[in-house]
């Protein structure tokens, strides 16, 4: 064991348990100021239930030894058994990647449960606005979720033999040798399925897209950016499992492709609208985090760049799309999470390097020599993910409607979902005085750095 | 020295830095908007007057080489002498914990810094809306706390030899072999206990209970829940002194113990109140936090699961309690910390678990076979703890009250003590226009993913 | 290679790249409502274009093999060539601090261009709520910017040998042996300088001083503070490159600076004002975190408590000053970094201390027994940086000026460059109902908290 890695993978696992709470800004900040709090718990409530299911299955079901055909683990892990002080990554080829050492198996369970945790939380954006009580909406979110979340981490992250010596992985990782470095199937197309389900299941926001429906706070969309940015480079960098160079490179890459793609949205709006906007931005720079998310160990810094840039013009362009199919995704999961998704994990069939990680399993991508087969397989998994996640929410989803109920009705709508369903409203400002909110010329406070009775 | 070890510490260190502005978020989220400014205050004071103290004798009282009776330490490292390029944990046994290993020495003095910081800022919320100018509060809150606060993280955290060879520590650790990994009773107990004092020193807020205080900025509320929750993870896996199977296990239980409680807390909101809110998922995740504290490296998963759906029950009946005894502990100090830091504490006593943890000074709990003994010693000293801490800061704060006054008058409390006693208020969009903050039913800039002219 | 450096270099790369959007609140809150998007944007697409600069040519400038006079880097690492897989530190004598072992090469990229993007990002503080659309401030500021600031890292962070064995390094590190632990030269008196000239080429926003100009949003410059104060540990601890002695000091004095700088600042302002301010607080924080950058690794504690102090001191002063000289500095620029930049340099000739880095390159200060030598060698490099960098951003702006133009017309202005610029608003209350807004007496929904029926 060593402790520079452990001491990595703890760390990264802290930072992609951040994102769930970046997510929640992210998203928070584009609904409207009546429903904020419910888009925020949806988030929140992954973070526990998530956890809680891991704990007793999940983490057994994604990691367990297979029990036939690369499709789910087994039970040998349920409530964490078999995993306290023991490690994982100890038998003989059982690293993924190069410089992977040994590691405490908690630190791994950990890592992995921030996965499974924002998975489900990505899928709420789609379902703004409408949704019934949260416990409902986790009710849903989570346990539509968890069907396709645990067995799909199965199919991509279990490698053979890394959580216990003669233990069987996934089909993806395995046997159909495609490449995702840190989940753009697992995680990415797999929450992009599942949203456009529900938000065909769910149906379009009353008014939507008559009315403006406009981010209530966009601060708050950036600050969900900047903590989404942040707790990435523990979700890419973090799954080199060590802290060596493959996880240098994941994060150069991860930092290159955000970059790109920022610059890539910008410049479609600039092209299209006229001007640049701050929450394209912020959905340009997720967008590159998403597409960059199964290629960081796989690519080139010049590849990143690229694959950024590409994934940035796309997601932008595909967000249009929605309102051309009357498809009410209300904060983008399918354009940014879905296609960002495919995005990232078809272009590992051209800027695949193995030079870059002598370990991956796949060949190298079109543009260094390796054909077309690695670009077929890219493929083939997206889209059995895409599949399977799609149903498996869409099922769930009429399923939920046809017996709870999934919407709340139109007069809560209007009034508010905050209000309605938590008896809550997320600001209060009465007590701030009029003054500070009415557009008065001149406050009375004098600005604290002027000096009073000089400047004025 | 390892590398991965020292890297460890000084991230954990960065992290429960960061939880200090994170409580700040988390109480001034929950304040009325015309004091919010002085609740951030009291915090980000902390961070100062607290490190000076530290530096200057506060580390010296709490690692120095006791003076007498496990008490309090000597003045060997006032102003940090003796500490740039020396060494802690090089002697002898004097390891607290399995794989801990030396390290340098300011790497431990920063780390338990953080902790000597939020203490007191913890205390802050009970005295929230009416305490005269921060200057004021900071002297008390600090000064109020150090005396209690310094000699506690002695009596809790400061293992014979570990900051010297031949070094004597304190009482709780070695003599009565309580156990208390990161600070329930050193941190939280301590902080809840003067909490209770200073409310009772203070008296209510004008109108409390009778006019209701909304939480101004709930958003804030559950930002600062997401500082404190990603901070904590420095906190109590930071407390293992190393990045191995100790701090992979004690990681895991802040999780799973954090995730129980916010669903514990829930739970009793939807049976009490029938709705489940979202400053209850904030205070349940805090109240699991502080429960998980005392007990995460030295129980199972299964214990924190417990461990945390206990104290986020307990607590959300507890904070009900300050009604019915008419004390105005406003932001829930009492019911959070010292009520979740007493559970915590207590629990040790059923869930202990040795084979976590080799080097545990203390028994197993009654679930594991060690009968009732640990469980007496955990009440002794969350007894011990409480007592000392409550009578000082009650003493303390009278003295304070006689002497240069503890609280702003009525007029100033009603105007908001943030303009009488700051100058400032904390917002103020008054240039943003009324079309964007007086509920008109369409705004004139378009929302900017559509496109204009073709969806309306 | 040691997993535990690689692994607190790629942390403090992440705890690096945070500060840039902790910079954006930091300054987003301090401006008007209306110009609050404008000004997050600036920071934001720092992260996106400096990145994709320092990937194409910036990391060569600045880390490549010297091209003659210690000025400029070669370019060999074009594109990143040469640095994907390879390692830094191998040479014989390349390590600059103790401790310091081989870093995978790309960590060090990533660490160092973090710090390229911040420094253009600091600038925009000098020049918000007046300057047109942010693609064209991102021109001026990022454009205008690189040519001093990759050459400018180049004389400060370059040290021979390091990125290549018979690499030469910068004029700074290597001829004149001033030492500069962080950049308190290369990024804060770089940024602090082209600040002050693009205030002057810009001119002041209309209405100022005469109409106070109060910030919008002071929870927000707080949040900004903590996030800047928690990234700072990588920035200045991360600086070491080795997570050993020399990170924990550096550490250690980042806190004990930026916690006296604090109090510095709040007692000029009670001193002058009889009030300390929330603002004053946040900015004292940064100043001390500006001034102990360069100082960092050379100081003792003690010497990091007088840093602090007096840094704090005097940029509270010098912030007064720009009324004085009518120079719209609109968020203090030039007083926080220009002066905090150039009292932590030049104290650095009083307070150094070879003991704590024994591989410092230069003298030992005037406390500490090696005279005035090493004072006028930080003198030279102040003045150096200071001289180069105001000249070229004076030049670059003026040429903008006469090209592009800088400012948006008087109408754009008064109305805010948010809605002129990006067709956007930062918030939208007006679904949230005119209670929580209008001031009410008495808000319909209960307090959470309080059991309905009892209390009332």
């Amino acid at each position: 064991m060593n402790a520079g890695d452990t001491a990595w993978v703890l760390v990264s696992a802290a930072l992609v348990m951040l994102m769930t709470p970046g997510l929640a800004f992210f998203y928070g900040g584009m609904t409207r100021s009546k429903s904020v709090l419910n888009m925020l718990m949806m988030s929140t409530i992954c973070l526990a239930v998530v956890s809680v299911l891991w704990a007793l299955y999940g983490y057994s079901w994604a990691f367990g030894n297979d029990v036939g055909g690369g499709l789910i683990g087994g039970g040998e892990f349920a409530g964490l058994a078999n995993t306290v002080g023991a490690m994982v990554g100890v038998g003989s080829d059982s690293a993924p990647w190069p410089g992977t050492d040994a590691l405490p198996a908690l630190a791994f369970v950990m890592f992995q449960l921030m996965f499974a945790v924002i998975t489900p939380a990505l899928i709420s954006g789609a379902v703004a606005d409408r949704t019934k009580k949260y416990t409902m909406v986790t009710h849903s979110t989570t346990n539509a979720v968890q069907p396709q979340n645990f067995p799909v981490a199965h199919w991509v992250f279990a490698f053979d033999g890394f959580t216990g010596p003669d233990n069987v992985g996934g089909w993806i990782a395995n046997t159909l040798k495609a490449e995702d470095f840190a989940g753009g199937t697992a995680v990415h197309i797999n929450a992009g399925a599942a949203a456009l389900a529900l938000a065909i299941v769910l149906g379009k926001r009353r008014g939507w897209p008559r009315e403006p429906m406009r981010p209530h706070n966009l601060p708050f969309v950036l600050l969900g950016m900047a903590l989404l940015w942040f707790g990435w480079f523990g979700f890419n960098a973090g799954s080199a499992l060590s802290a060596g160079d493959l996880a240098a490179t994941a994060f150069t890459n991860t930092m290159l492709a955000t970059a790109t793609a920022l610059i890539g949205w910008l410049l479609v709006e600039q092209v299209r609208d006229g001007h640049p906007t701050t929450l394209g931005a912020a959905s340009g720079a997720v967008a590159g985090l998403v597409a960059i998310t199964p290629a960081c160990g796989f690519v080139q810094p010049v590849g990143a760049l690229a694959i950024g840039l590409i994934a940035g013009a796309v997601c932008a362009l595909a967000v249009g799309l929605k309102f051309r199919f009357g498809l009410d995704d209300s904060l983008d999961v399918v354009g940014v999470h879905l296609v960002g998704g495919i995005v990232g994990t078809l272009l590992i069939g051209f800027f695949g390097d193995n030079s870059v990680n002598s370990a991956a399993a796949g060949d190298n991508g079109l543009f260094y020599g390796g054909g077309l087969v690695q670009l077929g397989r890219q493929a083939l998994a997206a889209g059995a993910v895409l599949l399977y996640s799609f149903v498996v929410a869409l099922v769930l989803g009429y399923l939920i409607k046809a017996t709870i109920g999934f919407r709340v009705d139109e007069e809560n709508e209007a009034t508010g979902i905050d209000e309605t369903e938590h008896a809550e409203t997320a600001y209060d400002f009465s007590s701030l005085g009029t003054r500070a909110l009415a557009g008065a010329s001149r406050p009375a406070t004098p600005a604290t750095r002027e000096p009073v009775g000089e400047t004025r």
